[in-house]
């Protein structure tokens, strides 16, 4: 960490700052040029709180080198961490792909995915119980109900399960289900982040709208400084000011991401784009820029899907593309 | 709403489409065109899933030509609404300025800092318990603890007290809290706000960092649809790629709101700028754009301030301040 | 095209704004709501200036159904267009890698470089002469002379050219060049593209960077309604506010243009990221994306580029990448 | 300047790279940490360039801490500039509007605005003989002709003029213009600003839409390094993911701009919005954030306005925000 601090800093205000720092045990290099006195900060920074010195009046600007996130990151772990979900497992070359629909809207509808999903090659089945929905008119899901449906779906092909939660007081409706998905609205919800460190089930951290990768970061130590260090993190698009796709699939962050963590990094399509033509290729593009897995958005009827319809491919769309997937995931291997 | 229907769709799809849009209550009027059939509906769509049409196999295009928020909307509601906070009001030409330090530190520093704001014109004080902070190794506020500490400012001073609230778990804490506020990460936080429409407590709704004009008043939505119409909307800023400023503060979404809602808009020129020296100068400028009040980080030792110190002025600096902002707001309403 | 009416507009000014849709060759269907009068427009709409209709009185909103871009269009042109360069041909499943340095700095460099991406697998030689610069104190280019070091390049080594112009003045001294770039900043230039479009050299356009895709190819529709329609779209990141990348690269624009229009499609992972180490991953994944074409950075010594030397890869590096970039080429056209 | 080494970076490696920076005229300062060594670079770093020094192997990151441009910087001009327009002056406290149509369209309408505007107070004329439009079938100016006219309203009533250029070989077109607009999307035509540093008039440099006001004042610098010091910044609105502006205007880089240059800043409150009813309240926040001028667009018959109609107001709605405007700027100033 580097602060520059202001022309006509005195020497007192100088010593009295090299203290303060060096009580927070790291140690001060001093640089004097003529318009401005730097001091560099050796050790470990992560806890030093970059605003409260920017506050300061000496100060003229802060600049941290080095990461603020350390359990996540891989430099400390420089090994890949592979996520084992019953026998899957996800990360450290080994790949999975997560299909289902949007929402849980019967019996019928999520066995009858689930098993078209698990013959076209999907490794866990997703859909969603607890629905986070922009207008308080739209369909919430069926909650609890659709959590016991999803289970059922698992009972029948076998498949592990991965589901959103929106509430910390709803994790013991959770206990079955095999990994927990945390949407992009929660990213930054500390509070349900710090409850799911608490447990160790494998959490999906998706990446906010409109959130840095080190702030996505951030979120997955949040959950990893509570004691849960099974964490996929999971590229779902951004926000910009293009209007043809939903959001704008950032792939480059998976490869930035295999650099700066040692943690699985999966790709979501389908919310991506918001546009069910786009998934095919998008998925293809995803595991050639090195995706440890992908979530894809399967329904047997688009036409009826209760939400998110406009995203989602149907089960014979979806068993076309694994089968390319998978070559080019080899291919990417070999 | 308008829908576009793709070239070769049958008489029979539309007909059965324009049943089923009747059965929802909307009429339908239809428009043959060379390449393009154009379906008008009319009459109250906001509860028609736009998503859902676009995954129709017929759907070229769907279009949202009146809003999809209802109790937020001054077409239906078109007299400010006035939130009364004790004896304070907001909206409808009534202005109040909430000030105070981010983080609540200790009983002599609240107190200190309540009294001179009071003294410098603030209608409410301002603080932080529970605090949502990016790193999980930065404080997270005195919580309880510092709840206590701002009613005893309120006691000592009579200002009603604004404080944010991260958890639904946490209402029955903010019993006598004046002011519930709703930070930006959490304004799609759906679980909090549907339970913040089940009290009747001033809520101070601020808009998420990436979230556009509609989504924000769709969480006000929200809040109204369970039942509480007291909400306070609040523009911090919002994340774009110029990094001079923490955010940008969107200022043109101070008289859009005044066009599209009825709610009370006040700005928080603190988080949106990052910048102490940018308070003063972009505090002016929303109240010339309309602002129906302000939200100013106070701190009596700005170099100690535990967190977001570098976009706080102190008390004095804020005393210099209110004068100018009465006389621009009198002068805006003369 | 559909303009909705504001309430109150009279069955005169109805009358009047039909006759002059129809004065411009479209016809007018009506749909008399209760809060809404709806016009849907039919025929060539792409001349109706949609910021002349929003001014008047009685308009509350215009939506454009289909797109304003013709020429651009596939609607009107359903085949893949196939640009050829010299024997090199991209497009319509033609590939084509465009490789060489940021900026022509010698003769010897350029051909050097020449020879080894050639050896490699490349199909042209690209290599900045005119050199767009953020700061005035930065390199500018060899200008005029490096236009000549690379047609000595191209004479040692067969290799067509790409280059950048940044005037329309200069366009005689590209006169031997194969084809012309628009760089990002001279996207909306209009005065240049008006010019390029009087001449029959393919361009290749890049997309500006925080311009939508409908302005890309508005862009690319200037060039081509002066009759040159030897364009190739060149996507190269977008700003965003994520800062680990230069830019984000926006890989679901590939199949979204090429369902948009017949052009080619190349991607340039250098720019779009801004890291060397990104170039490998971004490359393969615009390969699975469909891209038509890479445009890759290649110096021989990256430590010395007088340029975006962070975003080069050398000789070496590339030619380990050039494999797998066929590959992943020939699998997603099998 | 700051360079970060990566670990393992031998002596004689640092021993070179000290040597090199000394031949660029800067001194280093080394601060050697168990992970990381730091070169503090000290004195005239303006002219290194960032891109080569983060391409040497043996770099782990740069940050630079003062600013890349000079002649625009206060640090080194502490005074306002205070550009003169024949008797009108803007900048240190000097406040000018600029009033005027979108477009020129003939004789009748230019003189008839230009001496509303006057009567209501502007202090210069605007107007559009040159227009960029995103689609080649839109209304693309008068060119020459509207040159013409304008020189002729500004006989009838002495106001001085401001008007677009678009192409560096129309400057002797300009002779008798008073102040040559630069647009947005030509902020970064580099050929053009080098040209417009040849002459001596005042050009006014709106802000790309979506340049960071480091790359605006990166743009000031080319023509003031080419020897034209007149310079008039505009912020016109940045593009953002919000659509019910079609910018977001960002008024906090007034006060900003403040901070770092000493030229004078106005605000087109016009464009930024492209919404007619936003122009007053965004007018008079603009004067509040410290604005040194404004840029209205004002058409007699808004809904005839040839282009950019939905953000014109008539003369008299201009009349009617005068007034207001010049009381804040009052009040701004006391």
């Amino acid at each position: 960490m580097i602060a520059v601090l202001k022309q006509g800093t005195t020497e007192e205000q100088i010593t009295n700052l090299t203290h303060w720092f060096e009580e927070q045990g790291v140690s001060v290099h001093k640089t004097v040029g003529v318009y401005q006195t730097i001091l560099g900060l050796v050790g470990d920074t992560s806890k030093i709180d970059i605003n409260l010195l920017e506050a300061l009046e000496m100060i003229e600007a802060v600049k941290r080198i080095s990461d603020p996130f350390k359990m996540a990151n891989r430099k400390f772990h420089p090994e890949d961490s592979v996520i084992s979900v019953g026998d899957v497992k996800i990360g450290g070359g080994n790949f999975a792909i997560m299909a289902g629909p949007c929402s849980v809207e019967s019996e019928e509808q999520i066995i009858e995915i689930a098993k078209q999903v698990k013959a076209a090659g999907a490794n866990l089945l997703r859909g969603g119980a607890f629905k986070p929905r922009t207008s308080p008119y739209d369909f919430q899901g069926m909650r609890a109900e659709g959590l016991e449906l999803l289970l059922e779906a698992k009972q029948e092909t076998g498949l592990p399960i991965v589901t959103e939660i929106m509430n910390a007081n709803h994790i013991p409706l959770f206990e079955n289900v095999d990994v927990i998905q945390v949407g992009a609205r929660n990213m930054q919800n500390f509070e349900l982040l710090k409850e799911l460190g608490k447990i160790d089930k494998p959490i999906l951290l998706k990446r906010g709208l409109a959130n840095t990768i080190k702030e996505w970061l951030m979120s997955a130590e949040y959950i990893m400084a509570g004691g849960n260090e099974n964490i996929i993190l999971c590229e779902r698009g951004i926000r910009t000011f293009e209007t043809y796709t939903r959001n704008t699939l950032d792939l480059s962050a998976v490869p930035m991401l295999h650099e700066l963590t040692h943690l699985p990094v999966v790709v979501d399509p389908s919310h991506a784009t918001g546009v069910a033509r786009m998934v095919e290729p998008m998925a293809y593009s995803a595991v050639a820029a090195g995706a440890d897995g992908l979530m894809i958005e399967v329904h047997n009827n688009p036409a009826k899907a209760l939400c998110d319809g406009a995203q989602s491919i149907t089960p014979a769309q979806f068993a076309g593309i694994t089968g390319k997937v998978f070559e080019i995931h080899a291919l990417m291997h070999k």
